[in-house]
């Protein structure tokens, strides 16, 4: 019995904030005083490191939710399963459902419970949850679906990632600008068809790097004390990512037997462009290897971060040829990496 | 190879919170208008039913991670496990950590993130995350440990459940003299003891029944509209779990191999007294049975409805015979039976 991805689907919402929606912002230093430097710099300078030139937001009716029920029906789609057969729904987020314009974000009933709701699956025994683990929270979800299969408890899941990251972004955050909107999901199967799940690893890092990505107030102390927003230790957790992700994919490549030669593509969380490149050169160097050309497929540059979503919506691209000069085939090596808030990291090799 | 509750901790926090402090309440009915009877007859016969005298609130300096915190160091010292032997550490909740006197719920990083950096826990290996399924939420999570140690990724977790409900609260509901705050833990551990899990069985009901428990308005309308607090359909709530749970219960047990005349004690979900005895008492009749005395240990009198809480602080109270007439000896058979938002349902069948 192999485990595999039978199934993706993703949703990309219709609203584009450019770079140059952000030009009017105030943007402040975390001590609240201003920058010297004016916004096009500012903004030139983020596109430079980041790769993103716009984002998508989700539409103001919609909430995460929404965005990871969109995903599933098209994941499901694909499989060609029957809704009613599926074990489990797991819907990886981390700020739950954020209505526009409120404060509060909303997990009761969990995000799973409302997917499973929207799609009309009746089975009881379809068993629905929510699972916090940061930015990594799709790829711990798949990981999670293995477990259950691999002990006999299911056969079917489907695993989601979906947030609405621009309802928690302080205005006045330079790192604002990262952060999107988004939804991806699979179809994990136990299947006797080749290829599916070869390794995977998961860590999280918890001494001081816990409170590398926080709820936090805003730099504009002038605002309410209350209202909390996404907020990151930038440098710190480039330093950390850098040292440990390929470190992670190493130990996953290791345990899989597989060489390093083999790997077709890798899939890694559209965190930052500069950094990205920077983990992949990295691994690459921990065998004495350079980096081959078109191994790592992007779309950050027009769809930002978008938390738990970029791994499943990178993926669902790329099976789809709607990356350029980017695709898979069946029997192609290739490894899915996430890092984020936790600090939580993980890694899967995969065979197609 | 058996896997095993290999140690318990709970935290009950300090502040006592009586019917009595209730009195000066302004309760309302859904539509905003007042109730005709007075707060005495209300509180009474809100007793009568649930069986609340009193209950707990977490302390101001409080959060929910830090109560998930102080029982989690129970339970490992109960196990006499090293800390850093810990494959997962899980923490069930559903709100997040809301700080007094604050609108927004913190669930960025995890509050299992929090509890390793608390625990002081170095190794990256022991994956930390968060589960949302409601006030099964802890007894899922033990599920979910029973996957990894079967599924050969684990051999030692710690599952924790944790709420501060006091500060999700509308005081102008009724149904706020339910809710309390605690956490309660449990090391579920790999061994060659005899008993552990024999059977266990989960369940999400998301037609109609996805939104009876949800987070609403006040029932005050001149209220702020933004501000939400934990809303439930109690009327629809009791009719379901009246049925479902003896059902899943019955399910849970046939599947496990062992007769109804085993079972020594059963730990239910403290969401209502009357209801908790209602199912008991279905779920012996599934079986031609009447329900024998002091087979459902209580607390819920003087501690109340700390969701995910309730199953673990019940379990450790009776093992260390905190709770009067009540006792469990090794190789006692009982169940665990959760009922919550989502809605969701879940029961496993244990040997002590």
């Amino acid at each position: 019995m192999n485990i595999k991805i039978t199934g993706t689907g993703c949703y990309i919402p219709s609203e584009i904030e450019t770079n140059n929606n952000f030009s009017n912002h105030k943007f402040l230093h975390t001590d609240g005083s201003l920058f010297e430097s004016s916004n096009e710099i500012i903004i030139e300078k983020f596109k430079a490191i980041t790769g993103i030139e716009e984002r998508r937001y989700a539409e103001k009716e919609h909430k995460a939710s929404d965005l990871a029920f969109f995903a599933a029906e098209k994941a499901i789609k694909d499989a060609k399963i029957a809704p009613e057969t599926l074990d489990y729904i797991i819907v990886a987020h981390n700020f739950g459902d954020v209505k526009h314009g409120t404060l509060q974000g909303d997990s009761v009933p969990s995000l799973a419970s409302r997917v499973k709701h929207s799609l009309g699956i009746k089975n009881p025994k379809c068993v629905a949850y929510d699972l916090l683990f940061g930015c990594p929270g799709w790829v711990e979800g798949v990981i999670q679906a293995q477990a259950y299969i691999k002990a006999g408890m299911a056969k079917k899941c489907l695993v989601i990632g979906a947030e609405t990251l621009s309802r928690v972004i302080d205005p006045h955050d330079r790192d604002s600008m990262i952060y999107s909107d988004g939804a991806g999901a699979a179809i994990i199967e136990a299947t006797d068809r080749p290829g599916g799940i070869i390794a995977h690893e998961s860590a999280s890092f918890t001494e001081e790097e816990a409170y590398f990505i926080f709820f936090g107030e805003s730099y504009n102390q002038a605002l309410e004390k209350d209202h909390r927003y996404i907020k990151m230790h930038g440098r710190k957790i480039y330093e950390f990512a850098c040292v440990q992700v390929p470190l992670a994919m190493k130990s996953c490549l290791d345990k899989s037997g597989i060489t390093i030669d083999q790997v077709k593509k890798i899939f890694i969380h559209q965190a930052n462009e500069k950094m990205d490149e920077a983990i992949v050169k990295r691994f690459y160097k921990l065998y004495q290897r350079t980096a081959p050309a078109n191994t790592m497929p992007m779309n950050i540059h027009f769809l930002g971060n978008s938390s738990v979503a970029t791994i499943p919506t990178l993926y669902d691209m790329v099976k789809n040829k709607q990356i350029e000069d980017q695709s898979i085939e069946e029997g192609d090596i290739v490894l899915f990496a996430s890092v984020g808030a936790g600090m939580n990291i993980n890694a899967i090799v995969y065979q197609v």
